[in-house]
């Protein structure tokens, strides 16, 4: 199997070091960021050939993409139009980036069925914590509602404060840990969030939502005060996402201490999932560059097992 | 596909409504227990012959056999040699039935690898919630230490205890519940937890231990003081189940309000498995007829998919 990376950042680089450590058996064909690609496998990029990535993949002949790019919530671009060329020939996509996912989901599903190509979007989602991959080991299960915390650093700023930080400190110490997306608003206003429940609902209740119908507010207006009073009632703020199968939200809710999610801290994500049969909660690390290549190589070991 | 159904009582009767209810594509051939076979697909068992399981694959003639019959930990039998069987004829196997897994994991592994058969035991650990099946989505972790609650009944106990109940009361509750085991001892003493422990050390660390090989101690010596000495600590006793790659015991354990298993309680289990590259955590029920025969159900939907 030979892959072809797009995007070289943290997690790229974390993502091509677990393919090494680990020996993996594939090939890394050449490595595409924004400035150019390179047509071999080496820690250092240098551009060889300034192309896109659309172009690469005639050059470098992948029978996996992997894209790690950064999402770009406009039109999901230039990653959306990528992973439709390739899956129309046929070259299977696993992606970390959210967006095209979160804006086109049909699609970009119906034309991998078409052309019998794979899509792994398991780290678009709770990185390396199975929220995508759950939902295939739980299969003939009818879904009642949906229900978790999906952002690394929200949850992380909402914990430090709640430990006595303020908001500021929080965030510079999730952007140092690189928890932070390259835009922190877009975590800090519930965009993120909300990325990934339009993912999880279209999965969860087979349906073909966009982002941009989900109703989302972030934590812009939690304060020293807010946190404080939640304390009072030995209750936290957490922003939580939830859908069913007629609406869904993101916003910041006290939860008191029974709730299985009160002690999902620090970058720590949770997804519950609540079916005719049984109510299943999972909680794992949602942000991490190593985590979300982990959840990129764990779905590439599924495709090469045949289970994705 | 033509199932043989092992074992008739709550489980196996909850899994025949489920194929049912759900239109799952697959036929019935017949059922067997302890008293005879039945050659047809009925909702009321009659025996129509007087032959154990084991003869009856040669009038059946499945592609799967499906053990929900009861745990003997003498030697696992019938069932272990009905699994034998079954899978040197590559019949796959499908089981809520752990002690012929708890005491002969390597002989059945083996066994069904040699003779491309395929055997699914999600539902011996955590009923219908991911435990076993899990692992299949975590490939390529190093794995250094898992840990959970892994029996409905004592956690059932011990949740109902902190809120007052006598024991007698809680165990009395979870038996009319149908959490408890057909003998109850081997949930209180541990030895449940401790088969369960075994079946996952051994996927969770590739070994072939027993359950003779795993220490365990049950909540018979759990009383009223223990239970109120926890709480004045902000703490709650737990029946802990824990392995690493040198060791492994079943012990209940006070644990504090910040641990992720603090919550889990009444019927829930939960397993935590930490590896080098993240700690991940799920909850579910533990116990429960509907939550065995899912667990089955699932294992069946993933042999026919092909991803078991």
């Amino acid at each position: 199997m030979k892959l072809m990376l797009v995007g070289y950042g943290n997690v790229g680089k974390a993502f091509r070091s677990l393919i090494h450590e680990r020996k993996i058996n594939v090939e890394i064909g050449g490595i595409v960021t924004s400035k150019g690609a390179m047509f071999k496998d080496s820690e250092k990029f240098e551009v060889e050939k300034k192309i896109m990535a659309i172009d690469a993949l005639e050059e470098i002949k992948p029978d996996i993409v992997v894209d790690m790019s950064v999402a770009n919530y406009k039109d999901g671009e230039p990653s959306y139009s990528l992973y439709i060329s390739a899956l129309r020939q046929g070259i299977h996509v696993i992606t970390t980036n959210k967006s095209p996912l979160a804006l086109r989901f049909k699609e970009i599903m119906e034309t991998a069925k078409m052309h019998n190509a794979k899509i792994g979007f398991q780290a678009t989602v709770m990185s390396g914590t199975p929220s995508i991959n759950l939902y295939k080991i739980l299969p003939c299960m009818k879904i009642i509602k949906i229900r978790g915390i999906l952002n690394g650093t929200t949850n992380y700023i909402l914990t430090r404060m709640s430990e006595g930080s303020s908001y500021n400190e929080a965030l510079k110490e999730a952007q140092e840990k690189g928890y932070a997306e390259a835009n922190p608003e877009l975590d800090i206003n519930g965009f993120d969030s909300a990325a990934k429940l339009a993912i999880l609902t279209n999965v969860y209740f087979q349906k073909n939502i966009s982002i941009n119908e989900v109703k989302f507010e972030g934590i812009k207006n939690i304060n020293r005060n807010t946190i404080d009073d939640a304390k009072k009632t030995n209750s936290k703020i957490k922003l939580i996402a939830y859908a069913d199968s007629k609406e869904n939200y993101v916003s910041p809710i006290a939860i008191d201490q029974k709730d299985e999610l009160f002690n999902v801290d620090y970058v720590n994500n949770a997804l519950q999932i609540e079916s005719d049969i049984e109510k299943i909660t999972i909680i794992g690390p949602g942000a991490g560059p190593i985590n979300a290549a982990y959840g990129a190589l764990s779905d590439l070991i599924l495709l090469i097992k045949g289970v994705l």
